[in-house]
């Protein structure tokens, strides 16, 4: 019984956004459909400020899949003193129906990724079907790989772009103009980003509001990815009053979504549907276009057992990997 | 930076009890010195009936480790049909001060090798000077590590043993008698094989009570292993009225150690002390000759960290293990 080793580079090669799509479409299903044991995952704060390292882990019993995704963040000394990124991660895969370690795989690359392969589900899903022009609020990676899955799944137009940093938003204009030919309007606030936009992505730390109710067109599809822990916040509650919400797990944003906020405020009383209860038809999507509709992201670890079961998948296909046998006898 | 893998036979080779003994008591010492995060495990069980993965997780702040530990367990086809063993362990460990992964070792032999250095660990802090008359009650694995280490710490002149089992029993009599040259009384009941004993080692599944109250001699120590898990019992509660007893976590025994069942039952208010307190010198330990004492173990991540931590020391010490770079550049 070997598990086979996957590099970070390795995975690289693997990966591709529409595979992560389906996957990630496959996760959401599940989740909603009762196939998915997903505990409350395992956060580790270390005695260095801001750093943890975080476990997740999940059960998918329709694949017999086991993963444990470990992520570490928030190491901001590693660059200089070790060499090594700031955060880091590892994904074992497990055989349920044996407990075998299937695969031990580099996990730096799955998060951005599943969370943007999230995004651009819910924009097929509940997004009004002539949409075309992004705004993006926060310019870091996870708006990058938003883009990269979003474009999979409609044709853009043109992105309105707004973040706290101008260098930050400046080289975000060159890397995506460079990147997809898309024309990138550096705005002036995000108020100005949002004010034509069909659908609104959020990622910034949400360390503080930076959307108010009133500034949205009717009919915006707002994708909420920054707030996924208890007390972060991109969105004004009132934008919730009216909105049609959707969660990737609804006991997950209740506890720690943006929607927080608003059922703290009395807003709303609770989200309206999972996204996997959407995709599997058991609940309305968007019923107007000039409603809107907000997706509230939180990250789920089903995301990642579909993703790296898809990435051994496509590593046995094509023989990469280091097969390591951790029962092997002594030789 | 360069991740070591260990196999399960490499492992082997480097795992001493005594040193394990000596990462225990470190970890109960660092336990109740607060010097350790340890949140709830993840427990996964899956479509098979029985069948688990569990997932262990601890940061151990003085040393900057981190572990995390996989266990599967309850496979019983496994043999059978897939030729692997009915449950597996995986054990990463982490630096705490930038979360890099060091060291990927199989897991399967780590637990048993902590759990019976915990008894010993016990023995040590809390039996009589003079006991030297072991009784096993229970004769599977777990027996044989309690054995290994507890030998280690006291002189044993003989050992009583029952087990459910008859088949049991008798193999157990003669694989300690040839590994161990001590001789082993099998008795006829759980009853005569305590009634001269000064250690009584329980390690049954836990899934009735094998001891009643006044079965004991005045002075005896318990190690309580058997019980992990909430609802099991291996000892009736009336035993633990006049005892002192002696926790390894006290959040985990009230919840799902032995002591559970006396303190639902109005015996007892709570444990006397952690192990750790006793070994720090912030709670007495054994006060009288003929006190009873129980040693109420459920098991520990922080066991698992120290424990791994000293593998991967003697393994770099000794250059054992095979390096792999999950952070490589492509090739």
């Amino acid at each position: 019984m070997a598990t086979l080793l996957l590099t970070k580079e390795q995975v690289r090669g693997l990966i591709r956004v529409p595979d992560v799509i389906a996957a990630v479409e496959d996760a959401f299903r599940a989740f909603s459909g009762g196939e998915v044991v997903q505990p409350p995952y395992m956060g580790l704060h270390m005695s260095e400020p801001r750093a943890e390292i975080d476990f997740k882990a999940c059960y998918h019993a329709e694949t017999e899949r086991v993963s444990l995704k470990a992520s570490s963040g928030g190491f901001r000394d590693n660059p200089g003193r070790y060499s090594l990124p700031n955060g880091m991660g590892t994904v074992l895969l497990f055989d349920g129906s044996n407990g075998a370690l299937l695969c031990a795989m580099d996990g730096s690359l799955l998060t951005g990724f599943r969370t943007g392969a999230a995004g651009a589900v819910s924009v097929r899903a509940m997004a009004r079907e002539d949409a075309r022009v992004l705004a993006m609020i926060g310019t870091g990676n996870q708006a990058r790989m938003q883009i990269r899955a979003i474009r999979e799944v409609i044709g853009i137009d043109r992105i309105h772009a707004w973040g706290r940093s101008p260098a930050g938003l400046a080289a975000f204009k060159t890397d995506i103009e460079a990147e997809f030919g898309l024309p990138v309007i550096a705005a002036g606030s995000a108020q100005e980003a949002v004010a034509e936009a069909d659908i609104v992505v959020t990622t910034t730390r949400a360390s503080g509001i930076v959307l108010q109710a009133g500034w949205l067109r009717p009919g915006t599809h707002v994708v909420a990815i920054g707030a996924d822990q208890k007390g972060k916040q991109e969105l004004s509650p009132e934008i919730f009053h009216t909105a049609r919400i959707v969660a990737d797990s609804r006991t997950q944003c209740r506890e720690k979504g943006e929607v927080q906020h608003a059922i703290r405020a009395g807003l709303v009383a609770d989200v309206h549907a999972e996204i996997g209860e959407v995709l599997l038809g058991r609940a309305p999507g968007r019923e107007t276009r000039d409603q809107i509709t907000i997706f509230d992201s939180t990250g789920m670890a089903i995301q990642d057992t579909t993703t790296a079961a898809l990435i051994l998948r496509l590593a046995q296909e094509r023989g990469i990997g280091t097969p390591f046998d951790f029962l092997a006898p002594e030789t």
